[in-house]
């Protein structure tokens, strides 16, 4: 028996669509364009292109993209005064900074300048605490197209037992709280838990998000489980060549999982689309609209 | 054997007394008197005696107590302005608006209109995200009383498996945060988690904070296992009379725990310590001295 492959790329794309929908009827009905604001201090090429990609995907789903490209040497207070600027920009109703920052910038005191109703990135720690309370938050984008994965497998994931490796404010802290709201039993577990093993394959539902090469070995994974590998990683392969792996050791995970996200084309996928939907929400909220049905 | 029965009272009046001997520190060196001002609105019997409690205990560790009591029917524009104006006075380190209020006053916005550097009850959504996000944060006292008698019995946290039965945002939700910074392996469990029995039995640490009288059995406990019972339950004694009893069946549980929180005389006692200890930390980080030694 295989497991069922989780395809990143065709319910990324469904959401895209959906929230494209959406985004035509609050234009419609609202006057309302939602418009994203993404932010680059310095030219990491990597991160250039995420900014493109995110713009391109920004503005196929109809919403206004605007794009901010700073020199790596910005000073501080210039970061913040276009922080400000868009804060106060009614057109804008996300603000992405690209991360990680340039040396020199402080990525706390950026976060925290950025109007908490348009962190998009749900970074800013109001978010979190509203996250963290049950309150209604913009919630960060990977930890949220996990949830959204998972539940293209199990209509409900209530009762489950989920277990998460990592616990980075990214992805794994906002993780326990997305699925506290679902209703799962959560376990926490890293660098300093004892027989990380054992405890993974009490997992109905795995969610590994640690940053470790192929780390979770099939002998780690309850039979039928579903994972959710959130790793990315690059990793020599047979023929010398960098491919890009996850945290779980995919071919061996096959023959155990009930269903699987592979890397890449699985939670990579759904990142920008999250960030179109907490756009669009963010967009909704701050018109005085009822949330978006994405 | 018998479990080790970790004494409430005793650590409770031995962090009391190294909070005096810091406001004694911070009087004598900096001319601080920390101060606490609690609101109470209007005449719930069990509120009056916490109020004056906290009141008798915050004087006793040298530092200022104002109480304000308000009728019950105060229109919450006139909480909202005595609010605004502890905020603004400098005597005042820590304010504490008593829960639950009166019908017609609604909670979020009274906690939301408390200055977050003055949160002592650490319920501001923004002390929730610095919390979840690992930044220094006030935290919420009854679960950071937990983190301090578990540490009587293990120096250190790091590595055990810790199971929360309860996910409230008073108490719950932020002991995930609290046993993640101290390294522990975390699963947090509910009234919607299968097969309760057996994941408590995994449990290196056990705290429940779920309001069940003697909802935690005996063979549900590892043996060797530490129990930390935030459980204040009334429940029929065999006399007929009310009793006060924890969320763990306390006597039979004695027989398998390693150490173990009696009900009363636990978890409770520490709720009050730890609030004078989070009024000297406020006082402490407002006047930018730094934090102090408890």
């Amino acid at each position: 028996m295989s497991a069922k492959i989780i395809d990143g790329k065709i319910i990324a794309a469904d959401l895209r669509a959906r929230v494209a929908d959406e985004v035509t009827r609050v234009k419609r009905d609202h006057g309302l364009t939602p418009g994203l604001a993404v932010v680059l201090v310095g030219n990491d090429p990597a991160s250039e292109v995420y900014v493109r990609n995110k713009a391109k995907q920004t503005e196929a789903a109809g919403m206004a993209s605007f794009e901010h490209k700073l020199a790596a040497d910005t000073p501080q207070a210039d970061l913040l005064a276009l922080i400000a600027k868009l804060n106060a920009d009614a057109s804008v109703h996300g603000i992405l900074v690209q991360l990680p920052l340039p040396k020199g910038l402080d990525t706390q005191t950026v976060i925290n300048a950025i109007n908490p109703a348009k962190d998009v990135d749900g970074l800013h720690p109001i978010n979190a605490g509203r996250l963290a309370n049950g309150l209604p938050a913009l919630t960060p984008c990977t930890p949220l197209g996990c949830i959204i994965l998972a539940k293209t497998v199990h209509a409900s994931l209530e009762g489950m037992n989920a277990v998460i490796i990592g616990r980075s404010n990214l992805v794994g802290r906002p993780l326990v709280q997305l699925l506290l709201n679902e209703n799962a039993t959560v376990t926490i577990a890293h660098s300093r838990t004892r027989d990380l093993a054992a405890i993974c394959k009490n997992a109905d539902l795995l969610l590994a998000a640690v940053g470790k090469p192929e780390m979770v070995k099939a002998d780690w994974i309850k039979r039928g489980a579903t994972v959710i590998d959130v790793g990315i990683n690059r990793s020599p392969g047979a023929d010398g060549k960098n491919k890009l792996v996850g945290d779980v050791a995919y071919e061996e995970a096959l023959g155990v999982a009930g269903a699987i996200t592979p890397v890449p084309g699985g939670v990579g996928q759904m990142t920008v689309a999250c960030l179109l939907v907490n756009t669009l929400r963010a967009a909704c909220a701050i018109k005085g609209l009822k949330a978006p049905a994405v």
